[in-house]
C-alpha cells in the first residue's frame, strides 16, 4: 500500500482530515518531561495515544529533536517505532525539508525510509527535479514539496514575478506537470495564505493533495478550507502542532490535546 | 572571535582555502570503518588528523551521520568534539542547508550551536529573511546561503527570470543587500557553475566569501578560481569531499587524502 492509499484509508477510517505534528519544544513541554532522557517519547506517545482516533496522518519535526543531539533522535526513532507498532493505519509524514545535491539527497532518502521507515517526507524543491531523484525512486513514499511557506515574509522570494505566474505557482506547476512520473507527489502551502492556496489547488486541479501547515497557532481554518479543498471536500491534509500539543501544559495536557484535535476536526468536517 | 576571523586566522596559519567535506558514505568507506558503531568517527578523525595543517575549514554534512540514525548522529557528536578539542584553530561549517518556519529554525539553530557548536551553517534562503531571524541572531556564526547549487539541472529553478537578474542572482542581492545585517552572511556557488559564480562575486562584492563546493568530483578549479577570487587572491572557502575522502580505499586512505589535499591547496595557491 502506498503512501497515498494509506493516506486515504485513514482519513477514511477517522473521517478526519487533521495532521498532529509532532513538535516538542523543550521550551513548551509539561515540566515532567524536560528532564527525562526520553521525555521528548514520553510526551509524543502520550499525544500520539489520545489523538490516533481522531486524525489522519501524524507528522514528527526533527528540528525539535535534533535540538537535544543524539538523544532526541533516539526520542525520534523511537516515536516513530512506536506509531508503526501500535497505529500502522496512520502515516507518518517526517517533515524534514530536506533538499540538496543527489548524492547527498540518497543519504536523507535512507535516513527516513529506510531507517525511520516513515511514509513520506517533506522537501526544498530549489535544486530541482534531477536532485530529487533518489526520493522520487521511492515510488511508494510521499514527496511533500514546499510551495508556500506560512510564516509572514514568505512572499520575500516565494512570491516573485517569474513570467505571468508567481514563483511558488511556478514551482506547483513544474511538481504537477513534470515531476510526478510516479503520482506521489504531494504540495505544501501555509494555512496562513488562503488565496495562495485557492491559486495552487486552481495548478493542482482536483487529485493532488495539499499539506497545510499553520492552522491553529499561525492562522484560522475557514477561509483555507473554502480555498484548499477540492469539490468532493477532500484533497487537504490540515496540520496543527502548537495549538494541539499545547492546549495545556497542566498533568491534562494530553486531555486537553485530544478536545482540541476533536474540535479541529468537527470545524473541517462542518466545511466539507 | 566570530566566524570570519576564524576562518580568516585558518586560511592565513595553513595558507589555504580549501575545505574537506565530511562525508562519510557507508558505499565509500575503507572495510574496516564499515561495520563498527564508531565508524564513522574514526574515519572521519583519521581524514583531519591527515589534513589540519592544510585546511581552513572542515565541513560535515548531516545527510550521511543521519542515515545511520541516533548511531550516526553520534558519530557527528564525536567528530565535532574531536575537532574543536584538538583543533580549535579550524572553523566547522554544518552542511545542514536547513530552513524552516522562525519557530523552527530556533530549533535547528540550537542544535547546530548551542549543541554540536559549530562555527557556520549552510542554509536554504526560501522561507524569507525573517525566518533565518534566529540563526542571524547569533551574531559570531557564519550564515552560508545557497545560491546556486553545484548539481546538473539545478538551473531548472535557480536560473529562472526575475526582472532582470535570474532567481539565484537575485537572491545573492538580497542577502548582501538586506540580509547582512550582522556582516555574517557567506553565499554557497557550485564550482560546476562558473560563469554564475563570477556573476555572484559582481553582485557580492570583494568582502563576502563564498562557499564553493562541488571541486575536485563534481569539476575542475581553474575557471572556477578565476570566476570568483578578489582582488586580492581571497574571499573562497573551497570544499572537495569524495576526491579527497575516498582517495583510495586501502589501508593508506588518509595519506591519499592528505596527498589529494595538498595538490588541491597548491593548484589553488597557484591562481592566488
Amino acid at each position: 500500500m502506498n503512501f497515498l492509499e494509506k493516506l486515504d484509508k485513514a482519513v477514511e477510517k477517522n473521517n478526519s482530515l487533521v495532521c498532529v505534528g509532532l513538535d516538542p519544544d523543550l521550551d513548551k513541554l509539561p515540566g515532567q518531561f524536560k528532564t527525562v532522557d526520553d521525555g521528548f517519547y514520553e510526551f509524543c506517545k502520550a499525544i500520539v495515544d489520545a489523538t490516533h482516533d481522531l486524525v489522519c496522518a501524524y507528522k514528527p519535526n526533527p528540528a525539535f529533536f535534533e535540538a537535544l543531539g543524539s538523544t532526541g533522535i533516539v526520542n525520534l526513532e523511537k516515536i516513530c517505532s512506536y506509531i508503526h507498532e501500535n497505529y500502522p493505519e496512520i502515516p507518518i509524514i517526517y517533515d524534514c525539508k530536506r533538499g540538496d545535491i543527489g548524492n547527498t539527497n540518497k543519504a536523507y532518502a535512507v535516513s527516513a525510509f529506510e531507517h525511520l521507515q516513515v511514509d513520506a517526507v517533506t522537501l526544498h524543491p530549489y535544486f530541482g527535479k534531477s536532485s530529487l531523484q533518489p526520493f522520487l525512486d521511492y515510488k511508494d513514499k510521499g514527496m511533500i514539496i514546499m510551495i508556500k511557506s506560512s510564516n509572514e515574509g514568505s512572499g520575500e522570494l516565494q512570491d516573485l514575478s517569474v513570467g505571468d505566474l508567481r514563483l511558488f505557482e511556478h514551482v506547483s506547476k513544474q511538481a504537477k506537470d513534470n515531476w510526478n512520473d510516479n503520482g506521489n507527489i504531494v504540495l505544501m502551502v501555509g494555512a496562513t495564505y488562503p488565496a495562495e492556496l485557492e491559486s495552487v489547488r486552481k495548478i493542482a486541479g482536483e487529485e493532488m493533495r495539499i499539506l497545510v501547515p499553520g492552522v491553529g497557532t499561525q492562522g484560522g481554518a475557514s477561509e483555507m478550507l473554502k480555498a484548499g479543498l477540492n469539490s468532493q471536500g477532500k484533497g487537504l491534509i490540515i496540520n496543527s502542532s502548537r495549538s494541539i500539543l499545547y492546549a495545556s501544559s497542566d498533568e491534562d495536557f494530553a486531555q486537553a490535546a485530544r478536545t482540541e484535535t476533536e474540535k479541529l476536526k468537527t470545524q473541517i468536517n462542518q466545511f466539507r
